[in-house]
């Protein structure tokens, strides 16, 4: 695969306009802090093809549901991000003639997104029609160390002759979604107000009236002089607000523009006095200055970097790959808000709406439980734990009683959005990675104190669930769980999905055994945790109990593999290899029922369960069910290659494992799937992460201890990353003979290095033996 | 269960205007012709509730999907039956006041659908805000011998006063249909013509290019003179055209204005000559006048109850109820034309779009079959025969090959509307019901003929599709139908359908059975057949041989019953009379994934085949099965009670069969889903008729000989119906103590009467003894 962009260890590098692929690149060159975030849209006014996205955390819009046929039981709305003002224009008028790359002559361009130091830099030439040659350089950011602001430094340097120059720094509330199922505006009664150089627009949702409001202040300079005074006018009209700026250029000046931007939202401020606020932030702004903001912004990235950093030597397309990943995962999350979560799309697209899908615990969740202070990783639970409530009303919908608890396929703020019955209904296999990712968190925390708080009201509840939704076959003389989509969604509305059944089992078994421990070690807590969820001991444990003995999980002995569901052998038995290349990707070629009847398989789906529970299963057992999934799975979910990379690794076959995690490494920067202009695949890039850290690291939790069995791909010449265990930092350097691990924390820990003891002192650096 | 409707044998009369049921009223009174039809709505403007409804046959507008996730293989139109433009308008202007039921003082309303004759009747009495006493009396037909001619009757007396009368009789053809997917208008670029008294509106289609005309030409009277010259301008805007009579009336004076319409479309006409032509047929309409007119209509009515109508004494509501289905069955479909068929909502109202379902094989074939003249059901068939090669392209889209074809589940022209991926991709069970309705045609009528010229050519296709939707399954060794949806939609993607299974197998062995046949009697047809088809005998009927031998069947032996599909056993085993009746209907209270996986049945599935293929089964097989489905079955389909209601007659279970037969007898009449607004349910009204003619009548053809087992319900004195076999109408009465059977025909007809062979003579009545 050829790739648009210059290799490069930390950059990301475009090096020619290419109107066709801008949409694309827009994508690829988002900005964000976990607080907001913006598409590489240009500053300039740009009449060619182009997705303006501006993006607020945690703000949402109810879009009326769309749907065909209704089914009884649909949520009424799907909660869209919406996009938001705008506050990157900076119009640019040169001898009455605007700047636009779609229709001046263009010299040279080019745009670097520095991932070290989280800002975008865009320099190009062009010539206008009067002859003047712009040179220009555009740099932004959006501050990772004060979340509400941004900002950017707009420089011109004008030759070829003199003449007239304007420039308008804008805020445009008048904006609108693309995906917006009726059509419908998002954003109502826009306020304006100026103050001095100031000026905020402030806008409302409608229906959920969510507040944003964004200020900016403008310097201008010339030469190096500030000018804006007397060179500027404030306009302002209904949704928009402007500082416009006008000058007579001589060939060699320098003009530049610093545009200060906050950008406040009600979820943190209140509405009457966001205004207010927003302008304060955006003078602040401005008083620190351009340098020293960035210079904030900058330390900030570095402490990411230092927490989170994969360095590959010998690759440097895998370098690039990786980094851009986790430099995506950070700008999308931070951490700081137990109200935002992780959208598939982060803040680079509109598409899929709502912020919440499993992707958050099965795949995101890993990355910043190892990649950050565990406060982060707890703020992501704590998310489903506030909306448990919503998560019992919503089961209470599909007929399920006594604080049984679904959660959403896909929300915001805990009520479902999504409306396609074999999914929203019956994908309910969500319920059980929640549960896993408590699970997950706390076997590497240790901090026991989450369960009794807020951990087991949500594991009760999903075991309640569980325990509802598996009914009783006189038949089989078998608990069975009907009518479920698995992982796999190729297949739909099927009975006892072993994924689904395995990890209900273990909901129970977990659940059981936190109650258990928590009445050994605190009973006040526990009797605190039975009251308040009013659990009915004998009869509920003993129900969850008998579940747990008797619950059907389907398998093929004669293959020694577990079946996907009841019946999968009765298909037409075909492998992936035995398919017509023209035929792919089947979602493309195929109509649904065929790729429904078909063995073929979308993600993971068996194999996720064994990814979640490997330590229950030898390894003959996860090779044979390897063996036959793979050679049926099309991996048609970006999330999908990454855990067949990791199970092959563990199977020591690293070709296949390679192979396999570079089917996601560089999904976006390389457009695998040619949709990368609708935004990033932001959960899907915590795969690729999981790869090389649990794939060729070999990185797990095992009896309260890092467990390490690395390995290293041909193509590289070592690899390095960084984890957390107990909330300390370890670095794991794996090169082609040594395994050096380093123990950042002040305390020494005890890990297993291919299955044997091995003690790192606190602040040192073993060299061992790679295996 | 109240009815609206005062009970009588051949009229449906509402004696009271109640605004609140006007739109319900509106379909029941609905008249049509099979190529045009109206709902009742008002001649003068109605300012109320109203849906208005002008259809005629054949016309569709593809109004583009709408589906919240797009499924590959989804087709891109749903073809909606466009309301057409209104020719009924006559607005009635007294004293400068508007005469409007939703405003005026009504001092008295009647409405009569007068059955035998098909003539709709108003007289209302109201009074003007002016004093004016108006005494009304409607009167309207679609005529049934000329169907593209209609007529209105619309007299005024008026009293109490003098003053100024202004109609305005009017086409119009500013119409929009309630159910459009994005608002779209359905119709484009009218033309309007005058000459003389006559005017003609034209329309057409958007998209599709449907071309209508519509002409009138009015005649207005008072006291009986004709006054129309001298008292009558001509009135014409876009899209409109009207006749407006002005007058000074007196007290006492009795005006009328005799409207002659005439409906043309291109479907019949070439559209260039088609505005003359219509005013043409306008124009011959007014010299045959009303009454001339009217009375060809009443003898074709005539004609048309000679041939199906049933008789039911000692229950008028009974007697009623099936007057109603029979007569608006007759309305929807007269089988002069093999390109139309039966909406399900006939030309009552919009809903559903379409035309075609498999209702139409499965349900209303046989009535037809039995009712009219052989031609008519034979047009049935070849509507579909005709669509024969978009059967294959459809099935072609979903992977099918080598002539396999797959009808749609939703049509007007062959192709696929409809969008839900369980139902248009999976309820494939339609295609059996298309091949089942050729071997009922053939049963009936011996007409072999219709199967070497067009049968086989369906029936291969279908048997071809069978066969390679059929897999096979090592595991079992056993051919297995995967990833179905079966007649019940309470259950979609099931494996194994019994239904399904069943009528394939049994389509493969008919379609071999008719080409051995075949061979046999008319080799020059044989080789034709096969020429045309390029069968390739060896390799294809082997396959389908190994089909029928090896086809899963699902069954639960220790119950001796057939399972609805493959893990039916595994549901939670409940019975219908268990559930809480405050949940009930289901599909209002349950959210479908519940639905989907509890045992209960929307509608006969498994009976659906044993009723189908009964002879195939002993008695004490069809009890086990039906005593096991109907506990099960909640009857949510218009279409399910009445197979049930006869498999019980079959049974002997008479008190059941008739319970089973009350909840379709007067479903609309009755309203008892409150959903008759929108339209009738046409073709559950022919399920009314099975119940009766199969059911209590117990008629079958068995071994080339109409066989009849005529039981009573205890709440009928007798009843009698007419039926057909080789063309030869019989009819048979049944009372407490006889059995009476009719031979209209001109030669003897050998039946069997509870098993035993009975002759009756040509032009005989026989007397029997009832078991």
């Amino acid at each position: 695969m050829n790739s648009r962009f210059v290799p490069d260890e930390w950059k990301i590098i475009e090096n020619r306009f290419e109107p066709e692929n801008s949409k694309d690149s827009e994508s690829i060159f988002s900005i964000g802090n976990g607080m907001m975030g913006q598409r590489a849209n240009f500053e300039e006014r740009y009449s060619g093809d182009t997705l303006q996205g501006s993006y607020v955390a945690g703000i949402f819009y109810p879009d009326k549901t769309l749907v065909g046929w209704w089914k009884n039981g649909y949520p009424e709305y799907f909660a869209k991000v919406p996009n938001t003002m705008s506050w990157i224009g900076i119009d640019i008028e040169i001898d009455d003639q605007q700047l636009d790359l779609a229709t001046c002559k263009i010299k040279s361009f080019t745009r670097t997104l520095d991932m070290k130091e989280g800002l975008l830099t865009r320099s190009f030439i062009v010539t206008m029609s009067s002859g003047c040659i712009v040179e220009v350089t555009a740099k932004r950011f959006v501050s990772m160390s004060e979340p509400e602001k941004a900002a950017i430094k707009y420089s011109l340097k004008l030759s070829g002759g003199n003449g007239k120059l304007r420039i308008t720094s804008y805020i445009n509330a008048d904006v609108k979604n693309e995906d917006a199922n009726y059509g419908e505006k998002f954003w109502e009664e826009t306020a304006v107000k100026t103050e001095g150089k100031k000026v905020v627009v402030k806008s409302q949702t409608r229906k959920t009236g969510f507040v944003v409001a964004t200020a900016q202040t403008n310097v201008f300079c010339v030469n190096g002089r500030d000018v804006t005074d007397g060179h500027t006018d404030i306009s302002t009209r209904n949704q928009y607000a402007a500082s416009i700026f006008t000058y007579q250029y001589s060939s060699g000046d320098v003009i530049d523009v610093t545009k200060y931007i906050a950008v406040l939202s009600s979820l943190n401020h209140a509405p009457g006095s966001i205004e207010s606020k927003a302008m304060s932030k955006a003078y602040e702004a401005e008083c620190e200055g351009f340098i020293m903001l960035f210079d904030k912004h900058r330390k900030a990235w570095a402490e990411r970097w230092e927490q989170g950093d994969i360095v590959i030597k010998g690759d440097i397309a895998a370098q690039q790959g990786i980094r851009f990943n986790i430099f995506q995962l950070y700008q999308t999350y931070t951490g700081e808000d137990p109200r935002l979560n992780i959208g598939p799309k982060g803040f680079t697209g509109e598409k899929y709406g709502g912020s919440t899908y499993w992707d958050t615990e099965a795949f995101a969740f890993t990355f910043y439980l190892n990649t950050a202070d565990s406060h982060v990783a707890r703020n992501l639970l704590l998310y489903r734990y506030k909306q448990l409530d919503k998560a019992i009303e919503n089961a209470g919908k599909l007929g399920f009683k006594n604080g049984a608890a679904l959660f959403p396929m896909v929300t915001m703020n805990g009520e479902e959005c999504h409306n396609e019955w074999e999914i929203t209904f019956e994908e309910i296999h969500r319920n059980g990675a929640i549960a896993y990712a408590i699970f997950n968190y706390v076997r590497n925390t240790g901090d026991k104190d989450y369960l009794a708080d807020y951990g087991l009201d949500v594991l009760i509840a999903v075991s309640r669930f569980w325990s509802q939704r598996a009914t009783w076959s006189d038949h089989r003389n078998k608990f069975v769980i009907l009518g479920v989509t698995g992982p796999n969604e190729y297949e739909n509305n099927v009975n006892n999905n072993w994924y689904t059944n395995i990890i209900a089992r273990w909901t129970l078994k977990y659940t059981i055994e936190v109650l258990e421990g928590l009445h050994v070690v605190n009973n006040a807590k526990y009797n605190a945790v039975i009251t308040r969820t009013a659990l009915d001991l004998e009869k509920e444990i003993s129900h969850w109990t008998n579940i747990i003995a008797n619950i059907h999980l389907p398998e093929d002995t004669s293959l020694g593999i577990f079946l996907q569901q009841d019946g999968y052998m009765d298909k037409e038995q075909m492998l992936v290899s035995e398919l017509n290349p023209s035929e792919r990707p089947l979602n493309q070629h195929w109509s649904w029922d065929r790729i429904l009847r078909s063995v073929f398989i979308k993600q993971a789906d068996v194999l996720q369960g064994l990814y979640f529970f490997e330590d229950d299963y030898d390894d003959e057992t996860l090779r044979r069910n390897f063996d036959f999934y793979e050679a049926r799975c099309v991996h048609e979910s970006s999330l999908s290659p990454s855990i067949h990379s990791i199970l092959a690794a563990k199977l020591k076959d690293i070709d296949r494992a390679y192979k396999l995690y570079l089917r996601t490494a560089r999904l976006d920067l390389d457009d695998y799937n040619k949709e990368v202009k609708d935004g990033l695949h932001i959960t899907s890039m915590a795969g690729t992460w999981l790869s090389i850290v649990q794939g060729f690291g070999g990185m797990k939790i095992k009896n309260d201890k890092v467990s390490l069995n690395p390995t290293i791909p041909d193509a590289w010449e070592s690899f390095s990353f960084i984890m957390r265990f107990r909330n300390k930092p370890l670095k794991v350097e794996v090169t082609e003979r040594d395994v050096i691990i380093t123990n950042f924390s002040d305390s020494g820990i005890n890990i297993e290095l291919y299955g044997e003891p091995v003690t790192i002192e606190p602040g040192k650096t073993s060299k061992l033996e790679r295996k």
